[in-house]
């Protein structure tokens, strides 16, 4: 907590990290802007650039014509077609994977549907491992692949990826992490993340929240998961299960939750919630079965608009309580609950204007996310990338050849 | 975000600070412990304590007897007596301020019971400032006040310390820290922050939290209030307004709030509803109102029982929803919560282990705050330390002679 200060080396290797971060997430920036943006002179910029691209990390390109006159600053890119890792994703309706570079570009990817049956950790692990051979059988030999992670709809327990609970997907007490670095058997360990909490991520590093310090995601699946961001960092709590904003109780009278509880936010605004107040439990679930009722009291039927306004409601009095709470400059809604809260957009923010103090939403912007139904793919990558970008050099060292 | 790193000389004033922290918050350490906790070799951590020690901020001395054969290590100090900072705190039924010493020892204080009249800034900031006065003419001509800050029972904006809202109080929109700044005239501007949220601060610097990444305290005054730390840091969100827990929606069709909504934490568990639901409304009110209804429970009243139980039942679910959000290590009651708390334990446990995931819960310690009726007043202190332990020389440098 109190720690000095770093040696020269550490600084050499943090800023290692920090400029392959700035071309990671920028893209393609020219060497006179990372030494505006970094703080360091033209030489310390040019030897962290060599480093780098000796390491095959990054290289060094002129620039396309400027318009200006001069020599023009050369412009360092990130080595997407050549360093990558590999992201995972176990959704309740999905399963998918994806190989992708540096730079957050999806090279390659796979996907299958997932049946709503009990869950079974052998196939959904033997199905992803699969899919990562495919893809890196396809890659050239000079490519390397720097990490791995997946995104799971469940309680995850940080440390070594194990699944404590993922009740809409009937998962608990999994030792998932551990399984799926076996298979894929790449020699590093998969990292596994709550698959809303990799979504917040996603849009925070490259989506609508990029740059936002503080912001509450709020992610729909069958269930709702949260991720939240404060002061720049994904909230984690003491043990990495933070963020579970699906289970805030709004309703203390409502509707049983797969938790075990009453009326939490996942049971009065979930799909199946959804799906029973418009009358069409059974019919079709999942994104198919939301957009039919959204379509619905868009085109005017009247039980589909009132099932539309209760969803609505609860939706608008937990992000009150949300908003209240953490003061987030923006609130994003994604999966499933893209489509909810632009369908009860006026409900939502009537409720939150009732129940929020002046001060704590003046400033809060209500935005959909922007990566969609990559975002958590994409967020799975970004857990993947953390090594590479926190410490390069180490981070390659320790790959098998 | 990602600025590049320091250099030596930022490297030196972050570790006089760090080592300042150290006896500031751990008491009279050794050079040899500090050696070891900084991570730094001995001549590094004898320069600094020189520095420090030129500065006036600590003194070294030999230690009493160790018990051990060979020369003992110099034991480093705070210069408590000599460096101090002024604190205050305006709640709905006092006001207070205090003189406290480095190292978090409450040197002088002064108190006074502030009645529920209509909120009256130019009244406040005169006791208080009359307050500083008195104990800055007893203080000895060679001491230094390195800092002051205030806690206000309201949400207040962070850059300038101007009261957004204090509901419990009357307060709207007043300049609050800008009248106390010109009123105590010290040539420093006197920070402002949110009561709770500096509880929250004391408690987990130096109170029943020291040590706790992840921490929620809850605040009951009148209103009720909260502070979260998380990952060492205190929540603040976009405008500083965040921890405003007491007005998560708990009860959507309940009872009326102060804010304006209805079914707040607040509401359903404040002072009022308690003496409401014992049928004591409009007898005493404040702490000794509270602990009435709590006594007379403990010695059988079924009616105060039950009020208690009522106002358990709301805590323990929404203490359920903040864990499932924060899972954090500890929650801690604090001001008048603590009595209701206490009076109503078994409630509040049984309603969150209905309300959360095993995951989000099975670690949580709940506590009852050690600083009691102080809490407010050293998170203003610590509030007020913060420039002099961040950079001590850089500190001193500024105040005026």
């Amino acid at each position: 907590m109190m720690r000095a200060g770093p040696s020269q080396e550490e600084i050499r290797r943090h800023n290692l990290g920090v400029l392959l971060r700035h071309v990671h997430l920028g893209g393609p920036t020219s060497r006179a802007e990372l030494t505006s943006l970094m703080g360091l002179n033209r030489s310390t910029i040019m030897a962290l650039t060599a480093d780098l691209t000796a390491a095959g990390l990054v290289r060094e390109e002129l620039p396309g014509d400027t318009g200006k006159a001069g020599r023009p600053s050369l412009v360092v890119r990130p080595e997407t077609a050549r360093v990558y890792v590999l992201a995972f994703e176990v959704g309740v309706d999905r399963l998918a994977a994806a190989r992708i570079g540096l730079g957050g570009v999806i090279l390659d990817r796979r996907e299958a549907v997932r049946e709503r049956e009990p869950f079974d950790m052998g196939q959904i692990v033997g199905t992803l491992a699969g899919f990562a051979r495919q893809m890196q059988r396809e890659t050239r030999d000079d490519t390397v692949c720097v990490g791995a992670a997946a995104a799971f709809c469940g309680a995850v327990r940080k440390a070594d990826g194990f699944v404590r609970i993922g009740p809409n997907i009937g998962a608990e007490e999994a030792p998932f992490g551990e399984e799926l670095s076996r298979s894929i058997a790449l020699g590093l360990p998969v990292s596994v993340g709550n698959d809303a909490n990799l979504a917040a991520l996603a849009e925070q590093t490259r989506g609508v929240g990029a740059g936002c310090r503080d912001l509450v995601y709020l992610h729909g699946d069958v269930g709702i998961g949260g991720g939240i961001v404060v002061n720049g960092q994904l909230l984690g709590g003491a043990g990495g299960y933070g963020g579970e904003i699906g289970h805030m109780v709004v309703n203390p009278d409502g509707r049983l939750c797969g938790c075990g509880s009453r009326g939490c936010l996942e049971a009065e605004v979930g799909e199946r919630a959804l799906l029973e107040h418009a009358g069409r439990y059974g019919e079709a679930v999942g994104r198919d079965g939301v957009r039919a009722v959204v379509d619905a009291a868009d085109r005017g039927d009247v039980v589909a608009q009132d099932a539309m306004q209760r969803v609505g409601n609860y939706l608008g009095l937990g992000v009150g309580s949300l908003i209240n709470v953490f003061n987030p400059e923006m609130v994003v809604f994604g999966g499933m609950l893209r489509e909810i809260y632009l369908g009860s957009a006026a409900q939502v923010r009537s409720r939150i204007a009732a129940g929020t103090l002046v001060a704590t939403r003046e400033h809060v912007r209500l935005r959909t996310s922007a990566l969609g139904d990559d975002a958590t793919l994409m967020g799975a990558a970004e857990l993947a990338f953390t090594r590479v970008l926190a410490d390069p050099l180490e981070a390659l060292s320790r790959l098998t050849p």
